[in-house]
């Protein structure tokens, strides 16, 4: 499967561009373009670039459930990732992909693919409301996420919040909920492949809670509908934190009012 | 590891009891005591037998994170587990084990252990509540699930509900929601292990919808804390269906009203 035309010339889709060595073998090269807070490259991006290698190889288009387990900090620079097609059946395909650097493993993803074609006979049933946003236009620029030296993911997405965050000014609201608006910088649309990625774009909802140090132990997404154009409706949000750990569930909802994104992240407090 | 001497003689860990062949080989021999309404072992008994070939390769008690990709389905009978240990740090350590039967993968499981000692010192924050059930003694028992000819897992697990599930009935109460109690039939007492096991063991949440065919594509776990002995109130819900797809929910708390473990699946509409 070749990459979609459409998304060739934009910065997720060169940061994550993969290149085939031999038969479940590929070089990236991770940029620092999404570094977070901790000076590491964001792991759903890096999760990005696995993905890429391993869905050449399956024979569903759409990523319906991934499961990515975070080993070791990834770092800018040079990665091989090796993909394995662990089934493919009628509805669905399997595979696995491992992420390298300097000889050893990062990254651990497990992913099946399907095809999410729109089946307008399909039953619909929506227990839960999208987040209420004011319009994009009308929510707040976070003025930190446009410092030249900021952080790479806040030139690589624009985030827009309804009101200022308290952790941007030091304090905490005590409530690790968030809800805001996203999309690529650069215009890129969102797709199934790239939502995968993007639940893991959110900074963390803890800390509204003065957490500031934790990493994520493990991530699943499931991918619930191809995402309509424009920008995206998230919500993130904790709801317990103990033994040292806490779980991060986001929601990706596109403008549609459709849920396209669901995910849990398992992560430890430093 | 060795097996805790306190759960030997018990179903369960009879009916997930490994044996070594070689490094990182193991056999095992499902049952049919844990068949759900599909005639097949239930995932989360298969998921148990992997675990209890992982967690001997491990230098960590607790599983924290586990993530299971449902490749085909189980069939009562001998099955081998492969294991590999992934990563071991200094507070977590990750391995996988794939179960095959008849020469074919059925079962990929990934997983992070760590240590689940209570911390007094550790930070927690409960924004949600328990399940507010009568005590057990006032719950319904479902007396379909104590036919010598039901279900097999029916005869392992015994359930208690506020009140009597409509699906039972042959109705549907439109709402994909349950709580209810569960522990094992035979007095095993809940650890951490096992619970990994038991975020799979509800009737699926859509049956009140009128869905009885759905088979699951990936479940992830955590284990947020060990269990109190005794009764474990549970809260299995789904939110969204679409596309032939659906999530389910299941949450576990212990009699003290601590979450112990957290569960997501995607599952298939047949």
């Amino acid at each position: 499967m070749s990459l979609d035309h459409t998304t060739e010339g934009f910065r997720f889709d060169r940061d994550t561009r993969v290149d085939k060595r031999a038969d479940g073998e590929f070089t990236a090269t991770l940029t620092d373009a999404w570094n977070t807070f901790t000076t590491h490259p964001n792991g759903g991006y890096v999760l990005g670039a696995a993905l890429n290698a391993l869905r050449q190889g399956l024979n569903q288009p759409d990523p319906l459930a991934v499961s990515v387990f975070f080993l070791r900090p990834a770092a800018p620079g040079e990665a091989t990732v090796r993909t394995e097609v662990v089934r493919e059946g009628r509805r669905t395909a399997t595979g696995q992909a491992l992420m390298e650097q300097g000889g050893k493993e990062i990254v651990r993803a497990t992913a099946t693919y399907g095809d999410l074609t729109p089946d307008p006979k399909a039953r619909v049933l929506t227990l839960e409301e999208p987040p209420r946003l004011p319009s994009p236009e009308d929510c707040f620029v976070p003025p930190e996420f446009d410092r030249p030296e900021g952080l790479g993911i806040a030139h690589s997405v624009e985030y827009r919040y309804p009101r200022r965050p308290a952790w941007l000014e030091g304090r905490k609201d005590g409530r690790p909920h968030a809800e805001f608006w996203m999309r690529f910088a650069d215009g890129r649309e969102p797709d199934t492949h790239s939502l995968a990625s993007m639940v893991d774009f959110a900074p963390p909802a803890v800390l509204e809670i003065g957490e500031f140090a934790t990493i994520t132990v493990e991530l699943s997404v499931h991918v619930r509908a191809r995402p309509a154009p424009g920008w995206l409706a998230c919500r993130v949000f904790t709801k317990h934190v103990s033994g040292g750990m806490h779980e991060e569930d986001m929601e990706i909802w596109d403008g549609t009012g459709t849920l396209v994104a669901q995910c849990r992240q398992l992560a430890m407090l430093l």
